[in-house]
């Protein structure tokens, strides 16, 4: 992230916490991560992930051994749900109105 | 993070930076992570992580399991160092001249 410029540092952390808000209001999760790892290959990218008190690994990282066997049930939302969340997130002003 | 306003996320984004910058120039490490996680509790705390391509976990997440077991040299840094460097990083204007 330090490669960056602070503009462009600050343009892709608007985009990480509008996802992260997206997210939150879909799938009303109990706790949000957010990691850039990415070391296979030099790149950037942002993990945004929900976490719930009953998810296979909480309260470990999602990287770690898991917890528990189970898939409770969760928040369905369609692509176009999202898509929409999140192009009003960053563009507030184009859908008011 | 997205129950911060806009600038107390800049803010606390700033140090994460800074710190992720000074780490970078005092222990050179190939990659750097980032992390936001933070579950069992519920509050905001960064990890900044160096990585070396011969650290215990490498390529995989610190979280996960260990890929080798070895103990390479790293370069050691006292927290004086440590401590002018991130200072001069967050205040730059301070420390000129």
């Amino acid at each position: 992230m330090s490669d960056l410029d602070p503009g462009e540092r600050t343009s892709l952390m608007n985009v990480v916490f509008a996802v992260e808000k997206v997210v939150r209001s879909l799938f009303a999760p109990d706790k949000m991560n957010l990691a850039s790892l990415g070391n296979m290959t030099p790149h950037l990218h942002w993990h945004v992930i929900p976490r719930w008190h009953d998810d296979r690994h909480f309260p470990g990282p999602i990287w770690g051994s898991p917890q528990r066997d189970t898939r409770p049930p969760r928040p369905v939302v369609s692509v176009d749900t999202m898509r929409g969340a999140l192009r009003k997130q960053l563009d507030p002003d184009e859908h008011q109105g």
